[in-house]
């Protein structure tokens, strides 16, 4: 009977997934929910940790449901731009800013290398997408490649220590074969999807990642890895979104996770995308339905196409629907999306926007600590208190460089409305009220 | 009867409002909507069109039901900061970037001269705020004017051609005595409100305002200047959102928006303002109840009070939501909120950011060239055809600057993917796949 498949809704006790105690109490000590809980979600497979049991790290996070909403940054080198140091310093740069995991999505010679890098230096959990290892091959050569080349890639990556993979299992031949009739505006726009798609068109044979599903979760249980099913078919323009495509790999998706969590392995799934902003919450009531409660990992979603350059905030909206909804996990987007790959800065700028989103949804979500922030720091601007307003600020850097920029005259006020700063008006009022009121009761 | 004083939900036919027809035909021309819907609009108070009638200009534009979001930009000069040049670049920043409305926020010794030369050179509808000129006098002075002084600054701003004021009427003696009981955790945060909850709480005396409202209206029909209604008790902190205060005045706001349809004046409702994201269409239905439709224009949201320095990313997410439930006009916020006056740079980011909301939530708002304009961005995208994905993009200039900092080796992708860009791999599939069944239909 396919119920007696599903997860248990809640169960509690000792978790199925055998995540170490010392990173489990560091990514609970993070969240205002209980142990209790943690480990009841990872019974239930809608909270994850993931972990490599290979490698330690300082700062674990879980993710999923009753929890804060995480955030991921995505480096990497490519072909034309390989310098290990610049993308340690965007790894630097995204754990400074706040990013909850980090995801490498490296392609070229230097993969390896940085891999070996990122690994021993980051302190928060790291993700790779295995497929593209795997495909970059000189020209031609990763379409001779064989099943047993896609797991001995994820063998190598495994022992390297990566704590999540994404894996492109539910673009099957079929949906390929649908997709190859190129009904959308834009057709796949998932690099890893794409390279499957040709990979499986080009040969008419069943993606790897489906046909050798059992094995591909054989080796994340083995070094209880976290598989994260990536969307291939996520939409790249709001014209396509929740279309048919999306749909039959979700559905799909719901049961992959189903046999990932039978075989005891953390799952997430990975959502769009180009989405209008009225879809988003159906598209997280879908996954939750169709994937049995396992966490959301959404990249944005972004609500329009139209704005390349600003596709940081573009997501962030997109983002703050989303999780309000219940996504568990957003990849940032960085100013540079559709451009080029992004830059320090961009990946700043990305993480912030993103940071901003989760924490604006975690005020909806109920999230005790998140509402009282914003308490704190209302009370030290009504107290006109700036240290202590810029030192709770989600970036606490940034707001004392731009008021210094353009200083007021006196320090309890700011220059946009100097001597006619509402709060310091409402603080006389009340004032002048108080005394009024007490010399009457006398 | 109640009921009957209502405005009638659509009369086709020429408008009460007298918007003069060359006005009326320059706004309705950025608009996908009927020169008639817009007429039964305004005939219904679901529609306003911002156009003194002393001044000609060449941007009007109309705001309300069934029309394309607007977006507002303010600049001004304070008493420590008046450089009216740099006032002048913003206001051209502000129309550069897509802004459909200014306010002039001046405070200061140049306030007449800046608004002079705002008038004669903006081509967009301006706004003013009149209580910040009735208060701008020397220490204690204000609180000695009286009525008839408040009424002779509007007669002014009048004659001067200002196309909208924002008249904070709502904010009774009642509700100032309440808000002076301090129980928000930032009190009143709007200036215009705390200034006249100063002047009333000083004196036990009633908002000039509402205690001389007919007499405001005769001005204001007089010039066919729109009255924005303020709302000086917009929340200042998520914490404070949605509470008494504020829906006490939005009450007394629906009061007083139907005695001015009356009167042939239009109008426009302010509304908040820091809110959690999930109570933004509360608060939209609820004006759009309360206000017989009329638009709805909201400062923000701010869907978070902890991100100084990013507020024009979290009134993007606020702006999005709200004009997507049914508010008409979004009021910027720049990066600069919270901090200092906003310079050039953050007028800019400001109006780019609301432009995104606006038009994100006109994709499903149903504006048909809020759709088209995302599949032409997606199809020059898809086709990898640069300039003109840019020509199309809300800020066209930007993404070049962007791509061209780290050109690709070849045209037709970008240093993201390189090579393995998804769009090329499966636009060969397509084509592979084209030849396929081709050659085996023959």
């Amino acid at each position: 009977m396919a119920s007696s498949l599903l997860p248990p809704a809640c169960s509690i006790g000792d978790p199925m997934i055998r995540v170490n105690d010392d990173v489990l109490r560091k990514a609970a000590a993070k969240e205002d929910a209980s142990l209790e809980h943690i480990k009841a979600g990872l019974a239930a497979g809608t909270i994850v940790i993931p972990a490599n049991n290979r490698r330690s790290m300082d700062k674990p996070c879980a993710v999923g449901k009753g929890l804060k909403t995480k955030v991921n940054a995505n480096i990497g080198v490519s072909h034309g731009y390989s310098d290990i140091d610049a993308e340690i310093r965007k790894m630097e740069a995204a754990v400074d800013a706040g990013a909850d995991a980090l995801m490498d999505l490296s392609t070229g010679p230097l993969v390896k290398k940085l891999r070996e890098k990122i690994m021993s230096l980051c302190p928060i959990p790291v993700g790779t997408v295995p497929i593209y290892e795997i495909a970059d091959e000189p020209e031609g050569a990763f379409l001779s490649r064989g099943e047993e080349d896609f797991l001995d890639v994820l063998r190598q990556q495994a022992e390297a220590g990566v704590d999540f993979f994404t894996i492109h299992a539910g673009i099957s031949l079929d949906i390929a074969r649908r997709a190859a009739e190129n009904r959308r505006v834009m057709n796949i726009v998932s690099r890893g999807g794409a390279l499957l798609a040709s990979w499986m068109l080009s040969g008419d044979r069943e993606n790897p990642f489906l046909s050798r599903y059992d094995d591909v979760l054989d080796i994340l249980k083995e070094y209880d890895i976290t598989i994260s099913l990536g969307d291939s078919l996520r939409p790249g323009s709001v014209c396509d979104a929740t279309d048919d495509l999306q749909i039959s790999e979700l559905v799909l998706l719901g049961e992959l996770q189903r046999r990932a969590f039978e075989k005891d392995v953390q799952v997430i799934i990975e959502g769009p995308g180009h989405v209008p902003l009225d879809q988003i919450e159906a598209n997280v009531k879908l996954e939750k339905s169709l994937c049995h409660g396992a966490p959301f990992y959404v990249l944005g979603p972004l609500v329009t196409d139209a704005a390349p350059g600003y596709d940081h905030i573009v997501s962030a909206i997109g983002g703050a629907i989303a999780a309000s909804a219940g996504a568990d996990f957003l990849c940032y987007v960085t100013p540079a999306e559709h451009l080029r790959l992004p830059g320090e800065d961009d990946v700043r700028s990305g993480v912030i926007a993103s940071k901003i989103a989760a924490h604006a949804a975690d005020i909806v979500k109920g999230v005790p600590s998140a509402i009282q922030l914003d308490r704190k720091i209302s009370e030290a601007r009504a107290a006109r208190d700036w240290k202590r307003q810029f030192a709770l600020a989600l970036d606490p850097r940034l707001p004392e460089k731009v008021r210094k920029s353009q200083e007021p005259d006196k320090e309890d006020v700011c220059t946009m409305c100097s001597e006619y700063c509402s709060i310091k008006i409402m603080e006389d009022c009340v004032k002048a009220r108080q005394a009024l009121n007490e010399s009457g009761s006398k």
